[in-house]
């Protein structure tokens, strides 16, 4: 096997005997490289190999060659396969994002089912050199802090990246010289956007300009980046830990007076360390999130609070700072819907009014209304939020999707999902606030009678 | 004034009342901008006003012209003016560095003359918002750390950079709003090397291709960085702190056992800032001197020491780990130097060989060996290192120099300059090692003899 493969994997212990290692195959070079490593090195340090792969169905045949070339390599060398089949394009749609983010999204759920299924282990995935270059180039131009320099690690929670410091042309060489074959992506020669047009026009337009090993550069400095962010997380620890008062799941305590006393830069790494903690990820973080509690800190007086972001509150008490998540317990409601009888709903703050109008009349769904066919509607209409087991078939799609993978799919946070708001007959659930409506409600052209419904919020009403 | 200068400067202290403030005044926008700032803030905040100008002598008629503007300025708003005429080109062959590093080197030292003649006070130069972006992406592609990439500061030790986060659109608006007037650099508009590719080509490709607001995303990342870089150097003080047993300006004695059970990149940060003690500056500092220390904390054994650069040691002494200073003492020597008789200097250990040789048998001049008029030489050779007063034609010049000057401008440390080797006859140094020879003793058309004299350090004479 490839010596520096062999020395990542050994030298920070990212394989151990006995694991189980699942290694996203795609069937493209890198992929097909790391298998290769992966199975040679599975002779001397005994661990289970697995594969697993997503055919993305965008390339037509190619998709389906794709697979059946990964499929037949497992075979060749006995690695136990799973395969889903899954439009990224479509899903991307139905998820509001973009293409290559419902890639990740499908990828990672498939890879950790898979685990689930093998009784947990590691994720292996085929990030070579010249990829955490371009991470490290994208992130520069969209913005980025240290951590986002310090871009993917060789090891993160069960994710490994053994060919990480592999370049690019290190790998073709070896596939080549063992003649081991292994699929072209053609969507990777497009320079249209994002990655692709960095990969192709701005590295090479670097290299022949500036400096002509730009990709080792920029891999040398995430290398430091990485480290000087773990120095930064030790030291935000240390103070995080120097002026806790008490903390729980819930809501956490600072002592006011330290907190004063430090720079404002340590006290903005502490607030969202905080954020952090209790929201149980660094997602949609903002820089005037961190500034408007900063300067909140410095000049609140005591009773006073502020709303933080996403259901955040802080707040001062006495010589306390006190971060907490602004729990409003919603319990079950459930009220009947009457057309043209606006209904208000004490729980989320929230009226409907519904009404019937004419098939011409019909109007695109937006955020705040919705049309469905009123002769559709089997029953009582209910406004209510969710209940155990609840499903839905998605506009657009056959099959019967549940709410909670409709939650995780569009990380619903958890505290949310008790207020979203859902309309349903005694047979369905018809429409899911922020979602979409059931697909056998849509308006057709065989539609009589249109049901329009209106969401205001307390705001709205005004 | 516009207002986000005031804003900076008193928000941030760069200004007190009393202070004198010496602007860099080259006559540009920036200056012109940054000059008009200060004389109007002057009239509220009492401080003293001093500029300096030099005139870099490249852009013939241009330079002169930049100069009587400034002048002109000066003498309208009373503020009294430095200037200096020096040739940035001429002045770049004579240190063997960039005309940009010349300029540079030139700029600061003049003004830190200046300041001395006012009796000190802080620097104001006009870096902008755009020459910050350019600086940063600059070091992206060299290759750069997080202190790199934090990039210049409001304020860093005696300078001042008032005008750091103002764009430069804002800029010329503002002068063209007020009727300023300003010279224009010619030499910015010419996409050639370094500095002016980037501004000119790199970033309007990234500009029009990827993130026109690319040069705000890199200001911001340098303000994030700069934050971050100091969490850094306090972590690492901590740590310093806490694993040092002793030090003074030669050693520092470290805890050998607390040392190795740090992170590699804790060590590293360590190792890195007690070179920088030792040596005054982080200058020259490589990844390799810092792994190599690494690896010998892991390793070395008691006794053992390694040269780690520039005349600093490493030592393990049980349970101490020494980094020093390599202080050899030379005193002063001096000895006759005979034609063919080969002279053996202890004090350096290096050995002195001259030949006579005919004007045809002429070589270039290296590192090892020079040639000079063997005729021109007055009364007896000798081979000594340096004395008070010692100075120099330097060879392609007329005026004298300093060899003090010398040492500095070739940054020449302080512990190296009494075992630089000098050749010198009864009444001028002739040769001064790793510099050149004396304008008036080099081989020319009517030379009739030449001296041939070669030096050999001692690992060459085996």
């Amino acid at each position: 096997m490839y010596n520096l493969v062999k020395y990542n994997i050994l030298q920070n212990n990212l394989i151990n005997q006995g694991d189980n290692v699942l290694i996203g195959f795609s069937g493209g070079p890198d992929s097909v490289f790391l298998f290769h490593n992966l199975r040679l090195l599975k002779e001397t340090l005994s661990f289970n190999l697995y594969a697993s792969h997503i055919n993305h169905m965008y390339r037509g045949e190619d998709a389906d060659h794709d697979e059946d070339f990964v499929r037949a390599l497992c075979i060749q060398y006995g690695v136990k396969l799973f395969v889903k089949r899954k439009n990224a394009t479509e899903y991307a749609n139905e998820l509001h994002v973009t293409e290559e983010e419902a890639g990740r999204i499908l990828r990672y759920n498939f890879f950790r089912d898979n685990l689930k299924s093998i009784g947990g282990g590691k994720i292996a995935v085929a990030h070579n050199l010249n990829d955490q270059a371009e991470t490290v180039l994208q992130r520069i131009i969209r913005g980025t802090g240290i951590d986002g320099l310090g871009a993917m690690s060789l090891v993160k929670d069960d994710i490994i990246r053994p060919i990480l410091n592999v370049k690019r042309s290190v790998i073709e060489k070896y596939l080549k010289e063992n003649r081991y074959e292994f699929c072209t992506d053609k969507t990777n020669t497009q320079a249209i956007y994002g990655r692709n047009k960095i990969r192709l026009n701005l590295i090479p337009y670097l290299e022949k300009e500036f400096n002509p090993n730009i990709q080792n550069t920029l891999f040398r400095m995430s290398e430091i980046m990485d480290k000087d962010s773990k120095i930064i997380e030790k030291y935000i620890n240390i103070k995080y830990q120097d002026i806790l008062l008490k903390e729980n799941e819930n809501e956490i305590f600072f002592d006011l007076y330290k907190l004063k006393n430090m720079e404002d830069y340590e006290v903005g790494r502490i607030v969202r360390k905080a954020i952090e903690l209790l929201k149980g990820h660094a997602n949609n973080i903002e820089m005037k999130h961190i500034e408007y509690a900063n300067e909140f800190i410095r000049n609140g007086k005591t009773g006073k609070k502020i709303d933080l972001s996403e259901g955040l509150i802080v707040e001062i008490s006495y010589n306390n700072l006190v971060i907490r998540k602004n729990i409003e317990k919603v319990e079950h409601f459930e009220y009947n819907i009457k057309v043209d009888l606006p209904l208000h709903i004490r729980e989320i703050g929230k009226t409907i009014v519904c009404e019937i109008l004419e098939s011409s009349d019909y109007v695109f769904n937006n955020k705040k209304s919705f049309s469905i066919d009123y002769d559709k509607i089997i029953g009582n209409l209910v406004a209510r939020n969710r209940i155990s087991g609840d499903n839905i078939i998605p506009c657009g799609m056959t099959g019967r999707k549940k709410l909670k993978d409709i939650f995780i799919d569009m990380k619903v946070p958890a505290e949310k999902r008790d207020k979203t708001l859902i309309i349903a007959d005694e047979s369905n659930i018809i429409w899911v606030e922020g979602y979409r409506i059931h697909n056998n409600y849509k308006v057709s052209s065989s539609t009589r009678k249109i049901l329009k419904v209106t969401i205001m919020e307390e705001k709205d009403e005004q």
